[in-house]
């Protein structure tokens, strides 16, 4: 029932279904997911983590020119008078505009696990919806170099242990990129053009990436046999990193270098924090949006016939903060797919009977002879002693209950208080903290 | 800083702020409201509740026809191809559209917590936005009378008294107002527009109702007259009922009489539940929604001064989720207005010195004499063994970090680990067992 995405039953003039690409959550899938956000901002508070919450849309200014190609994707709210507002597509650029709005926080690591929504075509069996779940944590300040990353991979290692996830760290750095593509020929106008393209290459084969470069991005042919020389290119860091340097052109460019001098620095920070075993330099690595300016990564599950991508994602970006016109602060983060990982957990673990069966801890029964009334306000008596002491307790919502039926509805409770009228009448009564004790608390 | 609900910040172009009538959340404020959320659910789960999350927007044809004249206040979502939708107006009609859509399910107890979003004028100092948090319980099925509605007045009490506040229940029926309408001789088809007339007489005075029940919606005066020596009868539960009862004209109307019986049914119940001295039957309590068809009640805190209005409202819809075409189940539940409440527990504590200041556990700190090279790879070592064990720890993202920043950062940690160059190359070392202990974890 509640895996369904958008269930449907038709009714007289319209639908009864939730809207494309969303869903409701109940019973056992809901406390998958809060033991997942539980698990993860357990570890965010372990890096000195606060929380922050954001209205849900944003003025659209805030969102524009944000996102790239994918800015196509956002919500509007209709004109209604006022303020034009969106709905967040992420909550990196909503980090940003607090950020901006007060310029006393010079250093943060906060964290927030929230809805984004993006107008895109949901795959449910691959777990993206248009209404998501995202859990950001994200380190902001002027610290040296690579070291908040390198402790933002760090945390990727400690959740996706947590969650028993075999998973790929696959990394890359924007100034790297860029640098190649300069190198190769790509005009500077075409860069992101080009760099989105690029980033295809997990779900296209080069063929197909080429093509689109040239016949819809006008790149000549020759620069993209260039660009495709290098961005199929993966490896261990330390591996890679020697390629690189090795190539006399790449690292005659100033950006390259750079981005190399960082990955140096990064991948000795790694192997002191036990992270750099899983981690994969990958030159195809791009990510669609604009506003990173450093490394770059995406975290792939290590799964046999998945059809989840990327689980956890994120970068630098130095850039977005000095965009709202104030002093720029540099940024880095991560960005956890909960719905993603918890599709991968949810096929995992086995399913319960029931979707919305709760635990009772005391159920209150009634019986009695013929002159039986029901009890009703005895037992409203009883219940309102246990819920004063912190027990959970129900009892029929009848006035004279069949005694099959209340059987029926004790079986999952702990303990069952069993009031019989002639007991009652006869004054044999079980004081309250004697049901305390039997439960155990 | 965090309760501002709009700062504002010019910059080129465009304003660096949160959209009007709503805000962020960060530091004491989101602890106080995540400490008002678990407050209330756990006594929720303790009568049984199960959580419910849905989609923020709903398909526009589920919200239409269930709010009235409150209708223009929903946000409506830009047309950009699809399915025509609004963001959720309140948690009630989704949670009866989920109902609708599960016609297996006959009996629920659940509850949920999330963001609503109204068009209205803010007034931030009575609590008032317009994405602000809701908290509702509902019970759905089948049971015998008042026996579902008695237990959510005594959750309202529970709450109430978890948060120390003195609070007051205005109670009233549908079936008395309408029928009490009848009487006086209100024409059928003014009977909504009337009561939602009545229902301001908590903010305006009798002559002012009555001019926009004569002026404004067509009333005649001696009809108006009538309903006036109604509805501004209140008191006691036992009492009014007796007043009510007294009444033959009133007494001789059908619907009036059903009513009557529920109240009298209802005060039974509430005085075995200790929740009878609270309670206020008060006539002019009305109520906005369309959707009530039986008891209906609202919470008013008692505190001098405060501008904060009711702070949880709520009633009986049985005939709701029929309206979706399938089969109707009857619903009462409760709302609480959980930003109000955290307005009044706001003014209630003490501002902390910082908004968005957390603890450290430890904080790693390292320090050498003139060959000192910063022991960042050191640092990063211990740091990684503590939070294997899952301990919070920190350490200065710089290579060389300055003595005296170390020791201003450790300032809120229970524990500092200290490195010193000569005592590693001397191979004195703790272990980090030993601070594990310290800690006292």
């Amino acid at each position: 029932m509640a895996t369904q995405a958008s269930a449907t039953s038709s009714r007289a003039g319209s639908q009864l279904k939730t809207p494309k690409g969303t869903r409701d959550w109940v019973g056992q899938d809901l406390l998958l997911r809060d033991r997942i956000f539980q698990t993860i901002s357990d570890i965010l508070k372990r890096h000195g983590g606060i929380p922050l919450d954001t209205p849900v849309f944003e003025l659209r200014d805030i969102l524009s020119e944000k996102y790239g190609e994918d800015s196509r994707l956002i919500y509007n709210l209709e004109n209604q008078g006022g303020e034009l507002c969106s709905l967040r597509y992420d909550l990196t650029v909503p980090f940003a505009r607090w950020l901006a709005m007060h310029s006393n926080v010079k250093q943060v690591r906060r964290y927030h696990i929230a809805k984004v929504y993006r107008r895109d075509q949901p795959a449910i069996a691959r777990g993206r919806l248009r209404e998501f779940y995202q859990c950001d944590f994200d380190i902001a300040g002027v610290y040296d170099p690579m070291i908040p990353d390198a402790e933002i991979l760090r945390i990727i290692v400690e959740v996706f242990q947590a969650f028993k996830l075999d998973v790929t760290i696959k990394l890359n750095h924007r100034k790297i990129l860029d640098g190649l593509f300069e190198t190769c020929g790509v005009p500077q106008e075409k860069l992101r053009l080009i760099s989105s393209s690029v980033d295809k290459l997990d779900k296209l084969p080069w063929a197909e990436v080429k093509k689109e470069m040239v016949e819809e991005k006008g790149l000549s042919e020759i620069v993209a046999d260039e660009v495709g020389k290098y961005v199929l290119q993966k490896g261990a860091m330390r591996e890679m990193i020697n390629v690189l340097k090795a190539d006399e052109k790449l690292h005659a460019n100033a950006t390259v270098k750079g981005g190399i001098e960082d990955m140096e620095l990064l991948v000795s920070y790694l192997e002191a924090l036990d992270v750099d075993r899983i981690v994969s330099l990958d030159l195809s690595l791009a990510r669609g949006l604009d506003y990173y300016s450093g490394l770059i990564y995406e975290v792939i599950p290590q799964i046999k016939d998945t059809q989840v991508g990327s689980i956890a994602a994120g970068g630098r970006y130095d850039g977005l903060v000095g965009m709202y016109g104030k002093q720029p602060i540099p940024c880095v983060g991560i960005s956890f797919g909960v719905d993603r990982i918890f599709t991968l957990l949810d096929t995992q673990r086995k399913k319960g009977t029931s979707d919305i069966s709760h635990e009772t801890e005391v159920y209150i029964m009634a019986f009695g002879g013929k002159e039986f009334d029901g009890l009703l306000l005895e037992r409203m008596r009883v219940a309102r002693q246990l819920w004063d002491v912190g027990i959970q307790t129900e009892f029929a919502a009848k006035v004279k209950p069949k005694p099959q039926q209340q059987f029926n509805a004790s079986d999952s409770a702990l303990l069952a208080v069993i009031l019989g009228q002639e007991e009652l009448e006869a004054g044999q009564t079980t004081s309250v903290t004697a049901v305390y004790e039997m439960i155990g608390e």
